[in-house]
């Protein structure tokens, strides 16, 4: 129901064997993209999805590895016929980055909404979904991002018989809704529990460890975090760079306290992910070497 | 000794089993490259070649798939330390083209150089190369290009004896070189026999049937076309988009007298070029359906 593709999880430049990272995910008929790397419209066709409904992009930040596919996905989409609008969301200068970009993408069938992110974090809520923009530690500006969607309460039915109310306006109530009926009024906070917990995913790539991560990732039920660097003594290095290594990816998890960790956007020196996780999972046990294509299907907890 | 490597064989976008259409020339130490669509860069990795000695990048026009990978290439070949600068050789508009999409790439440790290509046709002499640009016929202004060297005459070692010239300034005199010895001066044409073929590869892409071509393509070694359907029926949408069908690219390479011919630029739409290629091996026996990564190894004739 809530969808969560990792189309790839390379950082700096696409390999024969490792897609850029980019994250995908549909829920209730929207599908969010972020990032959008050389060949994450290729990477998004190998897991047998489709770039056609796409409905909103954020992008952490402008570094290419991160943005340089976005001409080719536009003209993809474009191709499949879509005229429904898509939504950009990025730090400040998005609009003249994609425009500039879009030089060789003159002319697109849709139009291109953008929101451009200038604080320390800002909420947008876009449908079904809260996105939280948070900056974090770059060498240039650059985001990490909460998706998440609120789950209401418990439907209490019980209640409803005892209210009298007709069976009829059951499931309005239990979308929200308040129904007038003569004189009588039925809002859902007469029938609804309280707000139940939702599901929040946290992105994070391109940073060194920092506060807003952990503030904004706490409690996600799954928190997807770059690691650059598989050994520990690449610390030197990620510091250098403004990235990371498995263990400092694990500590934010661990303090954020998050459910689950994928590790991704690899060095292309780090050949096999997997052969370093346990540097992460000494510190955060449920820790993922993401590889590109890893796919979860988030659901609300059971009651 | 003069490899032409066929990176890609696809139109229009890339595809999880198909990198979009470019090409590689290497010989003597100098590298070109014609076209970068997304993913050329990975392409090249695929097949074991580097993108950091590349001297020159020939663009045949400005339409996503032949130039979007050119930040990420530029960014890769910026990381391997090369300092050397790049030539771009396209139609007019490239300098403008090119900063717009380097906008994500604003750092690189090369310098760039422009060529712009105004008239027909425009023959630009590099190293050991001729570069011949002709315009060929799309719904944008397109470029084909004529990739050649030259191969002196055959040296006459009994002509060399017979005029008394020192051994050690033969292989100079084969170079090219005047030498002058006292009063006497020795020159080339003296012991050289008169210039002999040399090799020549013609490219085209993005283009319906034209003159250009023939005229180019004449007595090509290797005729590297477009053919973006293999089926003859689909002549009218080859019309429309300005494009060509197998059978039209095999008209070309028979009115041309090349000595092979090499399909490329497939449509997305187009699954399996090979069971096509008969519509052109009928009319020019001598083709091949290119695949990605397809490589030649061109060797002067014998004599």
């Amino acid at each position: 129901m809530f969808e969560v593709c990792l189309l790839g999880t390379g950082g700096m430049m696409p390999l024969p064997y490792r897609w850029l990272t980019a994250l995908m995910v549909r829920y209730n008929g929207t599908n969010i993209l972020i990032d959008c790397g050389e060949g994450t419209q290729v990477a998004m066709k190998k897991v047998g999805w489709s770039p056609k409904p796409i409905d909103m992009i954020l992008f952490t930040h402008f570094h290419a590895d991160h943005i340089s596919g976005l001409p080719g996905m536009f003209l993809s989409i474009g191709n499949s016929e879509r005229t429904e609008p898509i939504t950009l969301v990025g730090p400040r200068g998005l609009k003249k980055v994609v425009e500039s970009l879009l030089v060789i993408a003159p002319q697109l069938p849709f139009d291109i909404e953008y929101i451009e992110i200038e604080g320390d974090s800002e909420r947008i809520d876009f449908r079904d979904f809260h996105i939280d923009a948070f900056k974090v530690n770059h060498n240039v500006t650059c985001y990490g991002y909460n998706i998440s969607i609120d789950r209401a309460g418990k439907f209490d039915a019980d209640k409803a018989k005892t209210l009298e109310i007709p069976l009829p306006y059951w499931s309005k109530l239990q979308k929200g809704e308040t129904i007038e009926d003569g004189d009588k009024v039925f809002t859902p906070d007469m029938v609804m529990g309280p707000p139940r917990k939702g599901i929040k995913v946290t992105y994070t790539t391109d940073t060194r460890p920092c506060k807003n991560i952990v503030t904004f990732a706490k409690n996600a039920d799954l928190f997807i975090c770059e690691g650059m660097y598989g050994e520990n003594d690449m610390l030197d290095k990620a510091r250098e760079h403004k990235h990371m290594t498995f263990s400092e990816a694990a500590n934010l998890a661990k303090d954020a306290e998050v459910r689950e960790m994928w590790l991704t956007h690899y060095s292309p020196s780090l050949f096999k992910p997997r052969e370093f996780v346990d540097n992460a999972k000494k510190i955060f046990p449920n820790t993922l070497a993401a590889k590109d294509g890893t796919i979860a299907d988030l659901k609300f907890d059971e009651d």
